[in-house]
């Protein structure tokens, strides 16, 4: 069996192989770490890039807790356990140009009491404007990780990520999602912890060739001030989502987190206008138009 | 006994005779007005003021809706019965100028199956950089408001409105607060419900004079750049309250009300920096210290 040290120490390296990729496909900014002690247990190290040559903002941090369940965390999970450990690797990325997609990516293990465990994470991807052949890509990408592990993962995780990352009051998804999974235990999979474990990795590893590939295709791109705008509404939703129904962001305000590591998802700068509305056959609004559940990326006609 | 047509009424008269208020004292903008239906019954006029002179963007909605209690309501209230009407004038504006605070004002009345029925109702001010004047002025307009109509209504609703205003996440509160109420009945009051109402009209009229005051006490300042971003910081905390905390905003976006009107609270820009600390000493430290519980405004030294 897997112990929690390993996963916590190998989540370690990907943070640094993730900050090394980033860092070398930014080409300007570096990343500024700052490592966090816990009050209940454990720690963190948040790492963000800021005012980069393609990245705006973006924050990869990794963190590794301990301690007893606040009660209104056991009473979500339904459980009465108390000493839980967990840990993980966040990120989101906001960049500069309004062709370059925001991308998530999180994986994540927990543990109470050291008998119920269970793996958990993503990566979904919320571009500004949808260009079709890089959304097909970021899924082939996804599919291919998920297949080397399990036939089901990719098919039940997309649906999953649709699910997730929906915006119920805009009735709108919040980019072309990617794939999502949690409490993903050896007896859901027919897995070994290590496989799970394994899979975790794999995830967390295509992060920046999946990344570099969508960011090279569009870094070139020049923008106007109405796509720049555009990309500054999309943000706004993007705001929406995370402080209205992330569930990590949720939890660690709720749990007296380090608020600046969960915000860090934030963007620089994000806008409203009031009802706004995209003009009729706009690119504005064919993202629109794209932005539901159950797109079959992987099979979309270009 | 009062009937929900004569309050539904008047409040729309409130609403009308604010806008007027706001228009001249911005002196330039107008608002623009969209009504609305909703689909289980009554609607509203949501009132959008932009790019004035003072204020940057600014809602003053009224709304009266009927109609059968949503499930995940019934069991917030604790209660069966299903058939429910409310009506309320809400307001939040936000100005150009940093030094001009933003405010807000809400004046409601709701009612269940014809019986059970309350008032809720408040207003509080987020000024960018507290002005100690200004604060003691706001609170001794509202409480001369509150004075008149009940001996206990202003502390008993300062202190509700400081614990309410309160971004829990970051230990500080929203402004310097103001009054907050909610289900106010004859039984909790000793008023009958004329007096309450009359209580709820007076206060929804005393927005434009003292609006109108801070706004002209602090229109000409002049502002630097620096001063602009603090101001864009603390509209990022005000959408942090608003999407996390808000009970009105958040009933909307699990009632499926109209998005657009319940979001126009939002500023048109918001900025996050990552762990952003204001200089020791500086003004913007000040106004952070300032921004706590049970600060007494009336008996305030200047």
């Amino acid at each position: 069996m897997i112990i929690k040290e390993k996963i916590a120490e190998t989540y370690k390296i990907i943070q640094d192989e993730i900050c090394r990729g980033l860092e070398v496909l930014d080409g300007s900014a570096i990343f500024e770490e700052e490592l966090w002690d816990r009050e209940g247990g454990g720690g963190g190290r948040t790492r963000i890039i800021q005012q980069g040559n393609i990245l705006e903002k973006g924050g990869v941090n990794f963190s590794a807790v301990h301690g007893k369940l606040p009660e209104v965390i056991k009473k979500s999970f339904g459980v009465d356990e108390e000493d839980f450990f967990a840990t993980g690797v966040s990120i989101v990325i906001h960049p500069n140009n309004p062709w370059v997609p925001i991308i998530h990516m999180n994986i994540r293990y927990f543990e109470l009491n050291e008998q119920l465990r269970w793996f958990g994470g993503g990566i979904d991807l919320t571009p500004h404007y949808i260009v079709e052949e890089d959304a097909r890509f970021f899924h082939h990408m996804l599919k291919n990780v998920c297949d080397k592990h399990h036939p089901t993962f990719y098919p039940e995780f997309k649906a999953w990520a649709d699910r997730y990352f929906f915006i119920k009051h805009r009735n709108e998804t919040r980019g072309i999602g990617g794939v999502f999974y949690d409490k993903l235990t050896p007896e859901k999979t027919g897995l070994t912890d290590v496989q799970i474990f394994d899979f975790s990795c794999d995830l967390g590893r295509t992060f920046v060739p999946t990344y570099t590939e969508l960011v090279n295709r569009n870094r070139e791109k020049t923008y106007t001030q109405h796509e720049k705008d555009w990309q500054l509404l999309r943000r706004g939703r993007y705001v929406e989502f995370n402080l209205v129904y992330d569930a990590g962001t949720r939890f660690g305000l709720e749990t007296n987190g380090r608020i600046e590591s969960i915000l860090m998802s934030l963007p620089t700068q994000a806008n409203w206008v009031y009802d706004y509305k995209p003009a009729p056959g706009s690119k504005e609004q064919k993202t629109l138009d794209l932005l539901k559940k159950d797109v079959d990326w992987i099979n979309y006609e270009l």
